[in-house]
């Protein structure tokens, strides 16, 4: 069970979904983590209930994965890395114009929460479960991407095509909606992932004040 | 210890503080919950864990409270009705203006969240915690708040004050912006709340498009 936008628990019917083909036990493992986890939170999830959502042995899980925090440190940095590289690819086919590369950060940025929600709500919640050196260096990765939103909004407003007073701030709360539509998407709501991409573009340019 | 914005934990000093007064057991748990759930999640967190934080025997945790749930379900309980109360105060102050209707929601919400930033970040997170029916009359407490705003742009928008095309998704953006600075804000930062407070007035408004 998952929670939803209103917390209700929505049982996951059938099989574990990896995009049509034969997933590998890693897969299988970490999907399996992501729902007992957004159940439960990692520090109320064992190995066990990991192996048992997964349909395996524990020690077929400790044949992928050293530890519990393993597990997560692997989610977490998949996550991380995945945006990181959407976002860098879509900065570098945007142009030089500041609204369109807002524009390109925040679908990028929407598409990714909405499309994994699960994963990246317990990515959200789940820092504290992560053990150092992992939790700095996925802080620092984290910073990377907020530093790609904060490099965005400064270079428009010094080209003066957005007008915010507060260019890091505006940065920071474009940054902190984006990832909050996760908290409540509901894939049956009124509107499309790409509508409430296209939306949060619109919203995202009025934050900034764009000319 | 507490999360920050960093990840970091920062272990608090000394007795927990209640307001310079001498606090009550029923307080003394509380704060004491807060503290030990923000480390290791409701759900990783034991009444013995509880217990201990506050200096009490598990025996004296159940005087006050029938189960941990009733602990999570007093803290959240406890949280979102002072900050309802709180907004309907400011609305009511506020006067007719739609922009300062929306400034007196906006102060009340961000100040809310940075003066208890522990409490309502675990008020976020723990939401799957909760077992029916106080998850449910919790969520709906929490669509209260989220009206409020609604009803201020919706009145903005139609007062023709505010120009967003998208009012729903603006009103939940500002909630989802100002509840967000609990992720991030650390006291010895380059803002005091006040300042906090006052950008995001300014973000809000342009947000919604202020005229």
């Amino acid at each position: 069970m998952i929670p939803t936008h209103s917390g209700r628990p929505v049982r996951r019917t059938g099989p574990i979904p990896i995009a049509g083909r034969r997933a590998t036990g890693e897969e299988i493992i970490l999907a399996a983590s992501i729902e007992v986890m957004s159940e439960h939170g990692y520090h109320g999830t064992s190995v066990r209930d990991i192996a048992e959502r997964a349909g395996l042995s524990p020690a077929a899980l400790y044949h992928h994965f050293s530890s519990k925090h393993d597990v997560l440190a692997t989610i977490m940095d998949r996550g991380i890395e995945e945006l990181l590289s959407r976002t860098r690819t879509a900065l570098q086919s945007a142009g030089d114009d500041p609204p369109d590369r807002l524009r390109a950060l925040v679908a990028v940025h929407v598409l990714f929460h909405l499309e994994d929600q699960r994963g990246t709500l317990l990515g959200t919640s789940e820092v504290r479960g992560l053990e150092e050196p992992v939790r700095s260096e996925h802080l620092a990765k984290r910073q990377q991407q907020q530093r790609m939103f904060d490099g965005v909004v400064s270079d428009g407003t010094q080209r003066r095509a957005f007008r915010t007073e507060y260019p890091q701030e505006a940065s920071r709360a474009v940054v902190v909606m984006c990832t909050g539509v996760a908290s409540w998407y509901h894939p049956e709501g009124p509107l499309t992932r790409e509508e409430i991409a296209q939306r949060y573009q619109v919203l995202a340019l009025d934050l900034v004040g764009a000319a």
